[in-house]
């Protein structure tokens, strides 16, 4: 790759660390070969020459990371909000899932949902499709040519799904490595396979093992989801009785975080050890407030994570979740932390609006590597806020602006995107 | 007035009752002299030849009523979430609505909400000003622009607030006597005064005996806040000793119900008996969740509210809310109701999409009279909803399509709007 320098100039923001903003007004921010390069509040004589576009007095800040989204259940997005997870799973998911047997459906469905992530402020994601092969493949090519940089999952499911969806074990295993196989024939840039256990309610111990193989063959991170609500936990103590704790159900067969990238979603009801095991083994936490209300499962211990030390990022949990909106999911993440405080646990703070940006960004970042700040050698992923919509009488500061943006910003505040210092079609 | 007669043509929806949705798909639903003449599957014979405005396939349902916006605070909407109530109050709240004794300021923010909410899918809404007259006055003189049916108070405040913004007792009467007037003499069609103590640790029992005399010369309407926050609520205990429940610091003085339209906003932790004395007096709950949430206020019991009997709507709660949007109102309604029930209280079961539809429509409708239905006899206040941007791949039921309105629409999705017949001009 030739050198390839360029400069966007507006108001930059990013996190210093978890608590603190850096902010440089009407700053200037270099890209180069796709890395940040540095945050200048007067561009060096060295750059002079380089490419400028001039933002005005827009915000920019690091892209948004959704560690956690299910392309497939965007088509019901904000529908069917009146039952529990394993009702809800039965009952609005699984039907909605199997449709994408078909090619056609999918992609209908999945050109909608890829269309929209490509719009939001999101720059990357770590995605849960089905467990068809055919209809996982459109989805990478479509997000392929989105110029997102995302982890795309085929789900494995041999147990305890309805018939129509539920796969043998070898079969499962088999079609996992297909899809492997195909992935790595395409060659795909931004994209690239993450195992997808959709949790151990729905795999065998014969299945684990087989994805484990395929983990260390491949070289492979893992998703799944963990300790979201209280059924499936004593569902998972039914059928792992040999396991002190749900994680230890995924630790067993080497599918958390000891030896590859694994980001589990929720943990609602994560207990101490199971953190302590989180924490040792690296595992990534996806933060989903608005699912965790929406399916009645309750408020994650976002705050004790934070303490411990544990990593996470926040996820938009489509379609537990009801919006790829993950400015939202910031603002759902500070208000659930407050009511968890309010009612449940005193001795947890709230969370401020610098944490959530930071879970948004840095936090989910890097899971990526390293992504989500503007310090030098962060990957070039930059999104331009042009919040001028939201008018206001006074004058307000650019902290300010970023706090109102998580409260109230969408897609149509987002101006320009980069992702990897490549310039992402908005239109 | 000459009789008038026009029809929208659409997917009507609206509440059957508290728990159950009417629904008629492409039909008619006719304006007779700003009252809704009624909803039909088949146009009656008799009303041919009366305009029909052809809709589509665009959901219309009642317009929404916001039971409770500060408009000044507008224009701090989605800024300062870090504080609760009383600190909110003195940091963000006071110092900006100290800006309104400025008309030049008053116009430029008041400007900003009232286009806003011209352009949502609210048609009423119960409002307050600042303790300034001109502003306050400025400001109903805007909204009666818009074409908005809503109540607009002057705030009362003669004790705890800080000095630039509290009025001597003696001055705050005449200032509202004075205002009253005003009102009186501008003739509005569609805006009209209600009383507005801030909330009783802002008024001495000397002013709300003022209030109250003017309250019974003008018969005019109540609103103010009620059991929002615990440290509130034990202020109020020690400035009105003889109260048993904090209620009764407005019952004592004829402003809580008895006599009188009252709605009180929040209610979160009011008891049994502060709940039986709002059911006897009428008082209307405005119920705020996604400000209680914000000023980490907590849950109230809305589940309790409607088995008792007590009436309740929705209110935004700007800027303790960040949005005017009563879709995410009820969103957050739904939310709050499910985290209350799963952390602190299974007894009461959450809120269902009919029912936070009832409380943003039928519910805090009965606070204007006959508003909020398309029963015969009812205002013909209406929305016609374009949700045509939230794309999906499968076929949508009209319920469904109201649901997914709940949780992600907005303005784009306002394709209309009529209040008493009227259409509302929303570019």
């Amino acid at each position: 790759m030739n050198e390839s320098i360029f400069i966007l100039k507006g108001n930059i923001v990013y996190s210093k660390n978890q608590t603190e903003l850096a902010i440089c007004k009407q700053g200037y921010l270099v890209s180069k070969n796709g890395k940040t390069e540095g945050v200048y509040q007067t561009l060096p004589f060295r750059l002079g020459g380089n490419p400028i576009h001039d933002y005005g007095d827009c915000l920019i800040i690091p892209g948004l990371v959704d560690l956690h989204v299910h392309a497939p259940q965007y088509s019901f997005r904000g529908l069917g909000m009146d039952l529990e997870l394993l009702e809800w799973l039965e009952v609005n998911t699984f039907p909605e899932e199997a449709k994408f047997e078909s090619l056609d459906y999918a992609e209908r469905a999945y050109r909608i949902f890829a269309d929209n992530l490509r719009k939001s402020a999101t720059t990357r994601a770590c995605i849960f499709g089905t467990v068809h092969r055919p209809a996982t493949l459109l989805l990478m090519d479509l997000m392929e040519k989105t110029g997102l940089d995302t982890f795309v999952g085929k789900v494995n499911m041999d147990r305890n799904a309805p018939e129509y969806l539920r796969e043998e074990t070898e079969e499962s295993a088999e079609e996992t490595l297909e899809w492997i196989k195909d992935v790595l024939h395409r060659k795909y840039q931004n994209t690239r396979p993450i195992l997808t256990p959709r949790f151990t309610p729905s795999c065998t111990d014969e299945l684990m093992e087989e994805l484990k193989k395929l983990q260390i063959r491949f070289s492979l991170p893992v998703q799944s989801h963990l300790s979201e609500n209280q059924g499936e936990i004593q569902w998972v103590s039914e059928l792992c009785p040999w396991a002190e704790f749900y994680g230890e159900a995924y630790d067993r067969f080497g599918l958390f975080g000891a030896d590859c990238p694994t980001i589990m979603a929720h943990c609602v009801y994560s207990g101490s050890r199971e953190i302590a095991r989180m924490k040792e083994n690296g595992v990534f936490i996806a933060h989903c407030p608005e699912s965790n209300m929406n399916v009645s499962s309750g408020i994650a211990p976002v705050r004790r994570f934070l303490q411990e030390g544990v990593r996470v990022g926040i996820g938009s949990d489509v379609a537990g979740g009801s919006t790829e909106n993950l400015f939202r999911a910031m603002a759902h993440a500070v208000q659930a932390s407050k009511l968890r405080w309010r009612i449940q646990d005193q001795s947890l703070q709230p969370l401020s609006a610098e944490e959530v940006f930071y879970l948004a960004t840095k936090g989910g970042g890097a899971f990526f590597g390293k992504v989500g700040s503007f310090e030098k050698g962060y990957d070039f992923d930059a999104v331009v806020l042009d919040d001028s919509r939201l008018a206001h009488p006074q004058p307000l500061d650019i902290r300010s602006r970023l706090e109102r943006m998580i409260y109230l910003g969408d897609e149509r505040e987002v101006r320009a995107k980069y992702v990897k210092g490549q310039s992402i079609r908005l239109s």
